[in-house]
């Protein structure tokens, strides 16, 4: 299926016919989600740049690293609440929510990270990203050595600035584009818990689905830096 | 070669044992630039990252579109520009002198495209990347009108987008872990040309070097959409 | 009940007894809502504060006026949105959603308006409530103009601009104290609509129950001007 | 008589018919002050709206509070500096010439607070205002308690912000309306001191005439917190 | 008198022994001014940079020009209150006070000059002052289209330009020194005009007292271009 | 000569007959650097603009001070990259690779001061400046004591501040005209040193040329204040 006037305010023309590896991608979304998230659509009218694009999104969020997924889905609401980025915020405010197994904490993180109660470290990892997104030439030796303080590595760090760099250009392509989320994002994980104050709990176990994005099969671990 | 302390502000460790493909593009670059450029030597801690990264990069400048090469680059320095990105605007800079022949170019459009007489659809195409790097979340659908109006496609919307969006990436990265640019940018086409003012002339032929990203040998053609 | 440390940062102390008037309306939200929202609790401490602030808050949303019920909600979120205010985005959020009976139109809009397929006029009407937040001083005569030629009475505009101003108010008392919205916010209005596609409606009929706010009883009506 | 052309930019109507204590509010008005400040007469088309905003403007400027007038007029001329709002620096800066007994002291925060020599509890009470104004998102639990290093309570801070986060609404509506202010303003306080320097005097003795506010007649006392 | 602690917060020793033509000027200033303006004390330090900076300002403001005096004082003025510039902001509100015959005049543009009532010539110059103050990079051809439009030459564009970034100029080294202003400006032509509606009319005649700066004497008439 | 469209984007006739001290310093400018600035050839409308101009130009770029010539090329150089000046950044660019004897080092400072490995006392100043050009208004107390803490006296402080307010005004008369600069900046201080890493070396000797402006014949030397 093309991506539509629905996916995108720009028409590119039918979709490629996908390479056997990403036409099976696309199924395993179905499966998973239930749906192709609109932004690989949207990628879909070429097989490269869809390949690269899944390649990177799926290293950064999904990859081996220090940080917890959560923490990377954190990064990636707390960047696009500054670019205001309709489809991201929508899509991975999602995933936040579902990895926390907490239906606010996505949106506190979307509206406004220094409104959640956060642990010092990943206030100070909020931090740098936001600051990176708003005034990347600011960014000095000191500001790294303020996340060697909050207990990060340097690996730990360029995972960080990888993860906030990824979403100041996807929040970019898709206002330029003008992409639509999956309206199904907006119901995800929106059911009050239970027990009254499951806030802020710890990311939960490993078998969450993915947010937006379904492992790849057989992925290769990263080599330890 | 591991990525120094010369190369950026990170100590990640050894290198990865790069797999063959890397390593023969790798070695591509030292026999077309006489070095591999630091963003590369900075992402070889991991073959996954490179290779993401790779495919990215030399698909949105070298790829086929509708923007001449020149006009990808001429992209990459004016968002780089707002960013204030030393990598970006030195390694693309260089680029820029380079593809367009021209040694003056290159500075222009790395100091303010404003002040170069481009043509009205290069001055439509910095306008919308500049839009889309200073304030993504107010593109709306005129913008992409004004675009059109100037003679681009929708394809070529996408690729403006994508490029733009990009180096607000690779700025963001660099600045977060200062990386530096291989010296030997500094002293490419600076030349005066013998004809006084050969400025502003047309992209240079074919048979010229790539920027920063030697072509990936037989990458496939992108299909058209 | 006081103001407890659960509610905002400041500690004022005990609250004060309420006024009978206010302590109607106390119970009033009880019955109506299932609490008394935070930013009352908050203003507890002083009857004649909270007077003041009751008397402002249900006439600007609730009295009469030009601009339908939701219209004055979807301002209320709009120039939230800009001051990323995580009170007023989950408080007025939620009223945006039950008022539009779209479980949908409260999050684009508190993520980006301009991402909302909105109709000519709401569209005017947030660019100049988000323009009188952003830059109060570059308000001129051709803005007004703008209201009008989308269709505003100048009563209107006074309500467009009564309203984007009292939620710069309410956004920078709520950052300044940092209140806590109650969690019941986050989940009002979040049921999937049965019939697929009923986003984007037109706002709900007048028996919905109002949005923080319960109307006063026996209110006065706005004497027309 | 109602809001002219001169008053302001909109033209609402003839006025409202006051109701008996907020005619006698006008009334007292005129006795005070030589006339009725033009915010008011502007406000005048809906009795709601006027009582709603007397009562809330009266309370924070002459109500019971650990601040005192001066210091709260201060605060809204430093808001207004930070807004440029014509109505409001016109307005409170007279009020604070009179109040402090100088007439240097508001023109000295209506152009930047930063260049008077303020003792250092009013500088971190204007440097709260001021960063609230311009950027509500960021304020964080360390501004909070920069304010108590200064010597201000937990009511006090509310205080400050309640102030602050007033003029921001009030010189939002203003500038959305191009309210004018009465004339008589600018000639205020103007008067040379007759022995030199009576500049940055304290606060003029309780006996001075209130600023643009006089005194709700029979006001209750704020209940101490 | 060399410049004290009270001009500014820079202690750079005894003044200078002022050449001769200097020493006039300030001779001059204390006749026709009552005293010699704090910066030229500032600058005394250094007979060099006094005669540097008296010759320009003076050329600026006083010598032969398309726009008249109380123009060029209205742009200094525009432009510091972009700046926030208290010593400016002082003596060139007293300037445009005097100059235009007119108590309230200079005060409207020190707040905000959008809400004075401008005739078009002169709100097309302050809009193009301002915008030079605050975005020099973004300036274009068809900003001095604008200006043309206007009725403005390209004479008088380079001085609307030269006397707005002057005042760029000026506004930071007293920022930078905290340069405090002679308290006399403050009470200059703050009286009541006797007729009610004086107000904007037209620019006094030219036996009017110049603002800070006493004409120079028989300085050379430009050359007309 | 008169300053032609190739100068500028305004036509101010011909140039006026030059003073001899003028004519004699383009004389001079044409025997040292090959050409006369575009700057003074757009000044050269008038005797008493330009004069002003060279006068103050040579005084703070020239003069006796504390600062290097190559400290105050930087400062140059480092406001122009905030205002995003082409004309500036190309001259001053040039004079400080020359006077820094390093091809680098002029593209650093124009680029991102930030990115260059900097002295302590060289990073404070250019700091400074920086927050001088983009928030004049918030410059403190506690800025000034940051220079005296890096080493810099007072009378340093008034060149630094001097110098950065300078290139603000400039900057921004250069973009109101589109100044141009002269093709042979871009060549000047390009080649590759010999010995590798001649990079961030101490300044060159005093027989360097100057970099825009010749040394004024038998100026007069700084009284010591």
């Amino acid at each position: 299926m093309p991506a539509t006037e629905e996916t995108m305010a720009l028409k590119l023309g039918p979709a490629a016919e996908l390479e056997p590896e990403l036409a099976a991608y696309f199924e395993k979304c179905r499966e998973k989600l239930g749906f192709v998230p609109n932004v690989l659509q949207a990628y879909a009218f070429d097989n490269a740049k869809l390949k690269a694009f899944v390649l990177m999104a799926d290293d950064l969020m999904l990859g081996d690293s220090g940080l917890s997924k959560l923490e990377r889905e954190m990064i990636a609401v707390a960047v696009s609440a500054v670019n205001h980025c309709h489809y991201c915020l929508t899509s991975h405010g999602a995933a936040v929510r579902q990895r926390a197994g907490d239906p606010v904490a996505g949106e506190q993180i979307a509206q406004n990270y220094r409104a959640a109660a956060l642990p010092a470290r990943q206030k100070a990892m909020l931090d740098f990203a936001v600051r990176l997104t708003e005034a990347p030439d600011k960014i000095e030796a000191q500001d790294r050595q303020t996340l060697r303080a909050a207990g990060f590595s340097d690996r730990d760090i360029w995972d960080i600035a990888a993860v906030a760099a990824f979403y100041n250009m996807s929040n970019r392509l898709a206002a330029a584009v003008d992409l639509k989320p999956n309206a199904d994002y907006h119901y995800w994980a929106r059911e009050k818990p239970p027990a009254e104050p499951a806030r802020r709990q710890a990311p939960a176990a490993a078998a969450l689905p993915a947010g937006a994005q379904p492992a790849a099969a057989g992925r290769r671990r990263r080599r330890s830096a």
